[in-house]
């Protein structure tokens, strides 16, 4: 009656043991069969590398320690041990520490090891400080580049390299499913020549170096992951020209003034020679970051990238330092986010892993992300992020763009996805001055100049600079006459378009042109203002917005000593700054005693950068400037950073905060505060109701 | 001699046990701290449910069975065995697993369970097939929409239910870290009303139901991930009203007519009423779509609104009919890429996860799929992807971009990264008619036109369609005494952009036109040929192209009509089509014999849709367009498929597949070969040398 290759007879497979496919007896399998049985997770700790301490010359220094402090490893196995992931209820460091977990015994690196990374000049040096005296110790730490030595310290600092080499080996020999080294003094930032950053040896550079060498066949490629908050320096060093490890870091960089502040951070270095490509810097331009920008990396950056790369081994440089509540860090990576991003890179490369420490000064903050990062490791999912409703910071969503505009040369990933308009945009650019391509602005502002003069006749204005475009300065026919005047000035107005998806490309026919001084020029001709219409250019050719901000400068300055000085009627002037152009209405106004006529000034600044008002002509001028200006700025404007209620400094002028982002978008939401304001100001408020 | 709180005397910590930091003696811990014990994962199997089988009522069915077959199940268990993961030498399905997974008993769910989903018509009926014969069960299979009942389908089917039921539970009471219930039939077609592909009950959809009634405290929100290749339209319509569940699917869809083939699975049914946003179907628009379009959509879309949706509960809707392998679902999901998309979901709900088989219908992939899956669940990392090089196909790509566009308005985490232009474009098109928005493409062909009367004395062809705009053609000013010209026939020209990080604007500054028809115009001038240059406008407020083909169409036979067959001395002309505007030259070839003067024909179509040449004329036209002509399309056109060496037809004319992709690129790449081909029927080819 039933159908299929079953029989509806209960139990009938159980009894006759027969296999319901091939219908044949079944013999029993001789044994159990080979039984999967999950590896431990290493585990690197050892108390000898807590002998390399800061010697004190002060009881400053006692109440108040380096921050590189040898509670730092303790403090991560207690927590450990507290959580039950290992046992050991002394805390000593014994051999056996449970089922979750494998003791891996650390033992000092050889020095031919350390040579495989570093020279012999800085082994040396290292080594010697063993017969240091006091004074000679106290020396050589202040004349190093953050680093402390007392007599231990070589003998310490050769155990996390030794730490680290073995952590390594037990995973790529399969002894272990993946490993967490508890081990200082920390690595990354040791160079090949020099210590530094409270780093003596480069320990995760040597492991990797020695893996590569000890398993030529069985591991060819390498992903260090750093995530310390300061960039790697000796790590990016020591493989910068080598293809065979991709190093990944995730830092502050501010402008190169976070440490190690040097160029070698920086996003644009990605390798060089065979290495070119393997050298990935994402770095923060700003503090404060956390998990939702941590988590828009790895998903936009690091870990297509990994899967492409297809690494036998990951490392992670784990500093804790952008753990929240590290002070020198200053950024705020949740424990449940560390162990989000652990859980990411355990799908690359089977999950061969090894976690090897590195900085992380917040005693308490290391202790619960480590033990996140080890929860992971032994195979629990990773906690719920705090909190998922905030957006990464823009500063870091434009840094990531620009990572990934930058990689996207390397990364087949990047590549297609993101478009090829994206890694060949800059070298369009500079065909820009060839034959067939030509600048978008211009197209735009000939259609300004087009509406503007068929619908309102407007004309242009001479302005006495060659090098601008004649439309730069359009005015309504009534300007002569006009004793009101409304002037306008603005970058090329905005679009927004239909991205291709594929290549990048932008499809003009499903693409709007965003004219948002349209609406404020109406309104003036409607009252019979006379209107000036200031379009102020690009340049193509540069990275930053100088070029408009200088022009704009110049523009306006021009206008008032040539025009508007002479204007014979006009006794009442309001300004209407859009983006980049607003500067120089606010360079006008410090520079040059305009306030018998303008009465009001609004700007609408989106996200661009505030621009304060330098009163070189009457110091008084910066209180007028606050109390005759109304200054717009993005919801999400870098100004107001993370504080709801920042009062901005009165040289800024009025500035108040959107409710929503974008030129176009906080022009439609204050357009009638703008308008009221100017009324007011003309005192003809009145007349608008 | 050594600093910090550390002593340098080797195991002074050890044998004297003093706690470092506090100095204190250590007193040992009474017992071994809480220790930690990692949960096993859930296991539902029953035998019982094999019962359900179809009825043969040929020899053909033995032989071909039913693809909703009974060993499906059987077969996932088994290798589950094989590999260890479950200990069951007999595979009889006994209670005692080992030490890895736990057994989950399976029951049949309650008919209150039920009606909590279904309406009781649909259960009283499913319920009435238990007490049919022979002829009714056979009667109520073929009026039935892809189901079969046999008189074992009610008892059998009241399984899966409890089963998921059972497995949710179980996890979310934590007797289980997660769970894997391997049950048949499934269930996620099976809509409140009625049973359908292969689905009596609705399983998972009563299972969550189960569960936020019964744990109202601890499980507040479900998310249904749904990988079947299946559109689950029984468990979107249990749910579509609904905030508490968020249902997303990832399925074939081919503009509705893959089953279940309604408009419910398509890209913009997002939910309604409190459910509205709730609903994601992420829908593949072609078949053979494999492990990069499934990591491409989890990591743009379905991890990031998981994360921002944060549920209680993950339950997977298993289906592994997308898996290498199965003939229904045609598609190409590695087992790894099963495993990475489960250890993705592991990171959400702190791990609380069901997996509830679906469908799947090849024997060996489902097997090797589940056993990956499970595996994850137990706490392995994924295996690595086989290839990591492919890039997901370009429909692909656009529709994830679809869908994110439509689930911005939603998702924060989509709107703050993807701009706001991203979800209100379609609003900011509908008030281009507004007027401070204009199109761009009007702007940019100004531009054209200024170029070319500037430089070249071009003037405009008065065009006998008054909706269109004056500068569609335009011509050199010797073409009324040409005898060659050249007809250069585009789409507005494309724009390379950099488009801001944040608000998805396009940036005009730094942005450039890329007009690819200019070097042929040029070419043309200087060998004082006469030169037509059409643009041909696109349609902002349509979807589709299908205004820009048709204006194309019309224009070029009007000019054929109207100019061309009246000039007095042309006798040798060569079309040059770019983008859509293309299809009017193939249009034109076909409805008119141009074949004493159109020497050669050259089409740059870059991705757009090939059009054949329709022979109205003379049936020789589709030969003679094929010797005469150069269809130019891009490397990943849609055309070439996944297949190397494909032929296309002659009416298409000779197609060549570029090795780049974009206009402009390939306009770069066969420049040479374009005009080369042009000199050459012209008979002018020793003239270039």
């Amino acid at each position: 009656m039933n159908g299929g290759e079953t029989t509806s007879n209960n139990d009938t497979i159980k009894k006759r043991k027969i296999d319901p496919e091939s219908r044949q007896i079944i013999v029993p399998p001789r044994d159990a069969q080979i039984h999967y049985t999950p590896l431990k997770t290493g585990l690197c700790y050892d108390v000898r590398m807590r002998y390399h301490a800061k010697i004190f010359t002060s009881y400053f220094e006692y109440i108040d320690p380096h921050p590189e402090d040898p509670r730092r490893i303790y403090r991560i196995y207690k927590i450990l041990a507290e959580n039950g992931l290992i046992k050991d209820p002394t805390l000593s460091g014994i051999d056996d520490i449970g089922d979750l977990m494998l003791k891996i015994p650390v033992r000092e690196a050889t020095s031919e090891e350390i040579l495989e990374v570093h020279s012999k000049e800085h082994l040396d040096f290292i080594e010697s400080t063993s017969k240091m005296n006091r004074e000679q110790l106290l020396k050589a730490t202040e004349s190093g580049d953050s680093v402390y030595f007392n007599s231990d310290s070589y003998a310490s600092a050769k155990l996390p390299v030794g730490g680290a080499i073995e952590a390594c080996k037990a995973v790529v020999e399969g002894r272990v499913k993946n490993a967490l080294a508890v081990v200082r003094p920390p690595g990354h930032h040791a160079e090949p020549e020099a210590a530094g950053g409270f780093c003596l040896f480069s320990n995760v550079a040597i492991a990797a170096k020695n893996i590569l060498k000890n398993y030529p066949e069985s591991v060819r490629k390498i992903l260090i992951l750093d995530w310390d908050i300061h960039h790697g320096n000796g790590t990016q060093k020591a493989f910068y020209d080598d293809d065979r490890i991709l190093y990944v870091s995730l830092h502050r960089f501010k402008m190169g003034k976070y440490y190690p502040g040097t160029i070698h951070g920086r996003y644009d270095q990605t390798g060089e020679g065979k290495g070119e490509g393997f050298n990935c810097n994402i770095t923060w331009p700003v503090g404060g970051v956390g998990d939702a920008e941590y988590m828009w990396a790895f998903e936009q950056i690091v870990m297509p990238m990994g899967r492409e790369f297809q690494p036998d081994l990951v490392i992670i440089s784990a500093g804790f330092d952008a753990a929240d509540g590290d002070t020198i860090g200053q950024c705020h990576v949740t424990p449940s986010c560390y162990g989000h991003m652990t859980h990411m890179l355990k799908s690359l490369a089977r999950g061969n892993m090894a976690v090897v420490l590195e900085g992380g000064y917040n005693l308490d903050s290391i202790a619960i992300s480590a033990l996140s990062v080890a929860k992971i490791l032994i195979g629990e999912p990773p906690d719920e992020l705090p909190d998922v409703t905030r957006d990464p910071k823009p500063e870091v969503i434009e840094m990531i763009d620009k990572v990934l505009r930058i990689q996207s040369k390397y990364w087949k990933c990047f590549k297609s996805k993101f478009g090829n308009a994206g890694c060949d945009f800059q070298e369009q650019i500079n065909n820009s001055i060839a034959t067939k391509n030509f600048p978008l602005q211009s197209a735009i502002r000939q259609q300004q100049v087009r509406n503007l003069s068929k619908e309102f006749n407007f004309s242009e204005l001479p302005i006495y600079k060659s090098e601008l475009p004649e439309d730069t300065i359009l005015c309504s026919s009534n300007i002569y006459e006009s004793n009101t005047i409304i002037i306008c000035v603005h970058d090329t107005p905005e679009i927004w378009a239909k991205r291709d998806a594929i290549q990048g490309t932008i499809d003009p026919s499903s693409s709007i042109i965003v004219d948002s001084s349209l609406d404020m020029i109406k309104w003036a001709i409607e009252r019979k203002y006379g209107v000036i219409d200031i379009n102020i250019p690009q340049n193509l050719l540069e990275q930053e917005n100088y070029y408009s901000i200088i022009t704009a400068q110049e523009v306006l300055i021009n206008l008032w000593d040539n025009y508007l000085k002479y204007f014979p009627n006009v006794n009442k002037i309001a300004f209407v700054g859009i983006g980049d152009a607003y500067s120089g209405i606010v360079h006008l106004l410090g520079h040059r005693d305009t306030r018998s006529v303008v009465k009001a000034v609004i700007n609408f600044v989106g996200q661009k950068q505030l621009k304060p008002l330098v009163p070189l002509v009457d110091e008084s001028l910066g209180e007028w400037y606050f109390k005759n200006s109304l200054v717009f700025s993005n919801k999400n404007h870098i100004y107001w950073g993370d504080k709801e209620n920042k009062k901005p400094r009165k040289k800024y002028g009025r500035v108040l905060r959107c409710d929503t982002d974008g030129i176009s978008n906080i022009m439609e939401e204050r357009f009638e505060e703008a308008t009221d304001f100017i009324l007011d100001s003309f005192e003809e408020w009145s007349d608008s109701e």
